[in-house]
């Protein structure tokens, strides 16, 4: 049959109302609501990939990432894609295959972790601690001495446990060893104390829908000095296009700027607005105000008899994993506050799976109010 | 130094003021502007990535893609990137290590192409002809025969060069050789006649900021049967995460639906309203919508004098390449258009750098009055 006489199939052809989403309060582990400032930017007009304009908004973005991380890192960038694919990125481009990479498993994301490193050809080591835990420098040190890692790979904020890693003392330990450190920030940029340069981190990256209070589909990622000698003096080609550094350096960066792919510019206005609230703010400001509202929401669960999942001194203000009483049906307490109360909140992952709910109170939620909707409404279902 | 004691710098904390884009007439490459319905349903409220209301969206998208693309495909779906990062989803989840791969590379996106299935370990052969020109179904079947490839891949809409490349008979070439049919349809898909099931193409993927008139950032892609086995069959692990066809196939269908990655939500309620237009519309409409107008913007080239790149025959309706005449300064022309008239065309990329402008006429901007716009500034500025 020739091209032109092919008749059109309507079976698929759907007619469908205006999209009418509900108004969730957003306090699982992310997406988080966004301010109201960030979609009024996000709707600015649409631009080209290489308009003056959008350029000058990808070099703000940059710069504001590097307040929000405290870097000094030239390589500042977010990838056009959710925290998932810079983590891909930070793993695609620092990773030669059989690279020795050792990887603190703790929580879901390190096991993410795994699995990425895996894809790249990596040797990969684990370390292992229970889910809730964190690891010891004094662990971190054994590991290293016992798997020599070219990378290692810890999460900084474990969006699955609600655990905080420490990281003092990894920089000199990874100085020692000729290992880059890489940590994940994905539930920690934005919220929780995190020095970039001060700790020696050579590889970062984080999403923008948890503490940044902008949508999902941007991702910063930050490549200090170590990590972009490793990526130059790679052996073999970076075994993936969408994330290449080299690639992306070269449209983020480049004099002309090189066009790699076409950026998603509404998700970077609304970044871009994410961080100019972060400046606003101050990042001291900021990081107070989500332990204060973390500890307000312990306050309250306290309250009503109900346990957080993490010791106090490694328990992260962002995302607070809560023990599911006996006899309680975690799940159908999570479905009864989305249908009732229209308030999400994320039930428990992997080895944790049915044993505790995991609360976000990030960005834009990290506030009294969401504290207050979130207790009463929990007291009510309980 | 103690984590609580680092100081805060403020060297990269800029004061910006709200952002302010200019109101552009896209009508180069790609982006182009959105139907203003778009950005009404863009900024529906976030949910999150697993609630039920969000799976109902996705369901949405698939099934309006399924029309769109005139396919039956289950696998129908949308990358949570760029049109490019779903041209890497095509060739890393059926390309194994040593797989021939046959590229039709008649312009910028495929050498893209090639680059890409090299990444992934493919021993890549090429058909080149001259930017400007399509493949014929001989040249076609002697490169099938010379190469005996596992995959040919060509560019139904060669963004670059404005060529249309016929299909016509390649279904039963590559099945007879039991080789798979992979092919761009970018700058197509919505725009211009596309019948990917009476086509017998086993691998289509497409962009949403072209002819399906959303913002960029989420892009379509379908695999049909024969991928499909092909993935399932494969001897080495997909050597990607993110765009992993089986870690989306069991996050857009499994049961219960997998977390694979936080979809970027907003993009996603952006694509279904385009896609709903589309099917309000109707495909017929539409593609000779997108006909009329660029014959429309042709007539009025002639009358300029200026010379469109490409046959008659071969011409894209979505993007025409016209040739930049002699002595006249193609990169001034677009500069004074962009600054003057807020009007972006592109320029040439690679062979034709500097030989053409490129001017898109897709889905929204596929009317009379941007013709109208476009054709008295140039005009006026040459």
């Amino acid at each position: 049959m020739s091209i032109n006489t092919i008749p059109i199939a309507d079976n698929h052809r759907l007619s469908l109302p205006t999209i009418d989403m509900p108004p969730r309060i957003l306090l699982g582990a992310g997406p988080s609501n966004s301010h109201p400032r960030v979609f009024a930017a996000m709707i600015a007009p649409t631009v080209g990939h290489l308009d003056p304009t959008f350029i000058r908004v990808m070099d703000e973005v940059s710069e504001l990432l590097r307040y929000a991380w405290q870097t000094d890192n030239e390589f500042t960038i977010a990838t056009s894609g959710t925290g998932s694919s810079a983590m891909e990125a930070a793993f695609a481009n620092v990773v030669e295959p059989g690279d020795r990479v050792l990887v603190g498993v703790n929580g879901y994301f390190g096991r993410r972790m795994v699995d990425m490193a895996g894809r790249y050809g990596a040797d990969v080591r684990c370390l292992e601690v229970t889910w809730g835990e964190a690891f010891t420098l004094e662990a971190i040190r054994q590991g290293m001495e016992t798997h020599r890692p070219q990378v290692l790979a810890l999460v900084h904020a474990e969006t699955s446990t609600g655990v905080r890693q420490p990281l003092d003392g990894l920089s000199e330990l990874c100085r020692e060893h000729d290992c880059l450190l890489l940590v994940d920030t994905v539930t920690s940029l934005g919220g929780v104390p995190l020095h970039v340069d001060a700790w020696g981190l050579d590889i970062a990256y984080s999403g923008s829908q948890k503490c940044l209070s902008a949508p999902s589909g941007v991702a910063p990622i930050t490549f200090g000095p170590r990590a972009l000698t490793k990526i130059h003096n790679r052996r073999t080609p970076i075994a993936n296009w969408y994330m290449n550094a080299e690639l992306l350096g070269k449209y983020w960066a480049g004099s002309p700027r090189a066009y790699h792919h076409t950026a998603p510019m509404h998700l970077f206005y609304a970044l871009r607005e994410g961080l100019r609230l972060v400046a606003e703010e101050g990042l001291a400001e900021r990081w107070a105000r989500h332990q204060a509202t973390a500890e307000a929401f312990w306050a309250g669960l306290e309250e009503l008899g109900l346990t957080p999942h993490v010791p106090r001194e490694i328990r992260l203000p962002s995302l607070t994993t809560v023990r599911v009483p006996e006899g309680v049906d975690a799940a159908a307490v999570s479905r009864r506050l989305l249908t009732e109360y229209n308030i999400e909140i994320a039930g428990g992952l992997g080895d944790l799976a049915g044993k505790v709910w995991r609360v976000g109170l990030m960005g834009y939620n990290a506030r009294r109010e969401t504290v207050a909707v979130l207790l009463r409404a929990l007291a009510e279902v309980l």
